[in-house]
């Protein structure tokens, strides 16, 4: 398989800590093989949900090498190198590489906020400096720029650059990447955002990059795969699901974190992973996880809580 | 018919301008005739296509005397009401009463920036002064506010608010409220983002309303129907030719009003009105005029120049 | 005395109104009696402050009209005629002339973001057309764009534009203005917010335009004229009166109105004007009422109280 | 000495790169003795115009460690710990503290975008942490949030919490700041912006930390002296020196990166370091470098050109 042919459910895996300073390893061989045995065509290490940005290095090194040894290739794994420094990306890129990794993923800086020429230089540079192929992530809420189109077409004429992922939400700048895409058949576009992936995907994306996996893959696979064959009645029937999921368990708490902490939490209680959420952020207390726990059941997982 | 039960393309009307201060009535009357005969489930008009805040208040009424006489019930024909005077709002929406208007749009007032529980007192006592049913507008980058999915929520259940047109293109805010509203009969969304009518219609909606219908309101209607009948081969071959029209007519001029001034010098080149366009734009100089003539022979309209 | 060389406090009048259609006409003679014996040196009708955007043009009139008849040429009276239309916006410059009022003011547009070379031909245009002097008005908070400096020096050489007030609390920007603009006599620079007011008179702006002078128009004036004369002591000392006001009586209720609501409630509470608010806004209920006496009592104003 | 009380003109000191993996140091101790012999009150290393976040970790740690012992006590030392990982910015501090260094500097993580109580919890657990003092860094266009004053309010009762530089430019918040904090004689503010270098200091700031200090520390040092002792017409005169620097050296260029660029050009063509800049930046070609050239002898500086 090709890489810049990955098609399919790709969760962004969440971080599985014990503290701020240790990996919580077992949980994350569990949630690595629950995301297997759903089916899901791909695993997204280190990106947003995977709390990269807030990781001491030493656990974004550790955490690639564990997960690469568990899949140990039954399904291609991803690798997130966004960082502000090119160097220190570079160096992620090659641990990746060392370890098996399929691919790697790289937002732009995000401190200094760069212009559409100055990221065309950038990603450049990182692209001919990554020893693996190089997936761009769009995600302006975070790092304060978008990926315009004709920036992405620039880039997409890279030979070591192979597709994007868009977190923008904003789809009008999708539609406008598949249509300016549509002739490079070796440059593919994913989707990161859950409630958008059956739309994007009967529109021609090639996959979709969903936290919501990290709990239930079978149900997001089987949404990819009724979106990849046009099956709109089953679509429909998954779409509720899925937004049921967005409505309730990411929307508990009163912050821009509630996503991230519920995610965590609700692994908790499906026994799968610890909950513990480097700083900025913290765990849900326990109220909030009572409520989590009544999310879960009210989306028919109840049987599933440890 | 009930007005609440609107589903198709209503094309939200350019306004047909000789001068700052002067309707071009024949183009006004040719253009309401064009967007008939190609088949139109309905008019908006003074929208934000439409410039109505660029327009004097005489105008505004004007126009609304004129299409309303000329549609003379052949579609339902909504208003523009949207302002920042509540006053002067309903003052518009008795004019498009005795008219013999359809419905009313309003986004929410646009210099000061409402809260979501002030925007609910208002447009409740909006719906409460109106003698048509209201239709929401959500327009955040021109009016600076988004309806939050629980403030539409709560004005939902006003009788006499009847549905919401969408202009974010932010595509989880819209599957939020499909999910949200999923049993509100009597409550229909549309789509503002003419590259976005496919999949919100496929996912749901209940219409579009697209500025590019003023140019080929057939092509429009086709892709409407098309997504309504969940025929997606077709869906992704007319999605080509609009994207093809976004990607070109829209996109000659270095600013925001690329669009606006697009799609008014394409009416002229086409016969249908005058392309003048009221401060703070202005019509497209020759230049741009050849560019746009350019894009439409690329897009298969050539025959159509005048 | 020319009016480019308009120098001191010029409050930036609230609005008096009895309910959604009628001005509060003794509040408002009361209210231009109390801020010319507080020695304010112009009045600006129709700013932010004065919810210009929220009234029924009648009102609007209307005021202009009862504020000049009641000056009667004691002070500069300057009228704002921000709008989206420009034809209403000359309207209104018009009915200002005929009232005796001595310049005019105005914002960018709001509904559309105008480029800045749009906004140099918008501006040049509405300078063409207006029968006073114009000031121009940088307030992108409500409007969404800046006047950026360039474009003010654009319009600086027009001999109908005559100085700018800004209200955007950005003084990098303020700072490149004086410095740009420092070689032009007839082109004056104001203030918006209050707890500005020191540090930019001292530093060369011509005047301020704070709202908090409805309520105490001496202690502003005071304000104004230690940082005329360099007297930083004093200037100190007032400093933290004006600021003990903006972080009590503006401060009560949640939302961005609720520097509006203090004003009007406290202007009430003085007997000077009643406290109603147009849509989108509302005025205080009981609870904040009290909790605005305690802030008036706070400051030091309870004997003024009624 | 106590840390803070800290007053006066403390550069971010920029940070000298022969490339992206290699200081430039014998810049660096050049650099260092300019600012030295310019009377400045300290130096701040790995701002925003030091790069940190672009460079490499082991180039952070180079930088602390030869600019501590080139310093060598005779000024405070201040070091930029800001990141997103708190480990990280706890390890820097430890190396900061073993290198002699006074005090540490963070603004908020700058992926995520915490509430303020998050912030709050984070600043607390930083402050915990770290072994030297700890001042915070309110940069809302790099790191996407404010610290609100109440936030800080919460903060400045830490023991270990002295102090806050604002990059804002938003005076209000600086006054509001200036106010709430009139009080704590253990807690500092600086401004970053040297444009209010002035106003800041003539309203109460305890010092500021400029970008142009790198290049004229003298004229810097100057500018806070006048401000300190109110003497205006000396303030007036040098305010006209640094808006001239601010509007020449600073705008050459097209994108954000203009003011970065510009002062390494400037300190390149003064013989004092090399100019090279990290990704996702690039140092001025021949064409720019011409220009700042000529900025340079507009200003006044030709003589110090090598």
């Amino acid at each position: 398989m090709e890489t810049n042919q990955l098609r399919g459910m790709i969760p962004p895996m969440i971080t599985p800590l014990l503290d701020n300073n240790h990996l919580d390893l077992e949980g994350v061989d569990r949630l690595t093989e629950h995301l297997i045995a759903g089916g899901v065509h791909g695993i997204f290490l280190l990106g947003t949900t995977g709390e990269a940005q807030s990781l001491a290095y030493h656990l974004r090194y550790e955490l690639v090498e564990r997960v690469c040894a568990r899949v140990a290739g039954r399904i291609p794994v991803l690798v997130g190198i966004t960082d502000t420094s090119l160097e220190e990306s570079v160096k992620l890129a090659y641990k990746a590489k060392e370890c098996g990794a399929t691919a790697v993923v790289a937002a732009s800086p995000y401190y200094f906020a760069p212009s559409q020429p100055e990221l065309v230089e950038y990603f450049t540079a990182l692209a001919n400096a990554v020893p693996l192929p190089l997936y761009l992530y769009n995600m302006p809420s975070h790092v304060k720029v978008m990926l315009e189109p004709s920036t992405v077409w620039a880039l997409a004429s890279h030979p070591n650059i192979i597709g994007l992922k868009d977190s923008s939400a904003n789809m009008c700048y999708f539609q406008s990447l598949l249509h300016l895409l549509r002739d490079k058949e070796n440059f593919s576009l994913y989707v990161g955002p859950e409630e958008l992936t059956a739309e994007c995907v009967m529109m021609g994306a090639a996959g979709a990059i969903n936290g919501g996996a990290n709990l239930f893959p079978k149900l997001y696979v089987d949404l990819y795969n009724a979106a990849a064959r046009y099956d709109i009645e089953t679509v429909h029937q998954l779409q509720q699901q899925v937004m049921t999921i967005c409505s309730t368990i990411y929307t508990i708490g009163r912050y821009g974190s509630s996503y991230l902490k519920g995610v965590k939490c609700a692994l908790s209680l499906l026994g799968i992973c610890n909950d513990y959420i480097s700083y900025p952020y913290q765990k849900f207390r326990d109220a909030e996880r009572e409520k989590v726990r009544a999310a879960l059941e009210s989306v028919g997982a109840k049987n599933l809580i440890r």
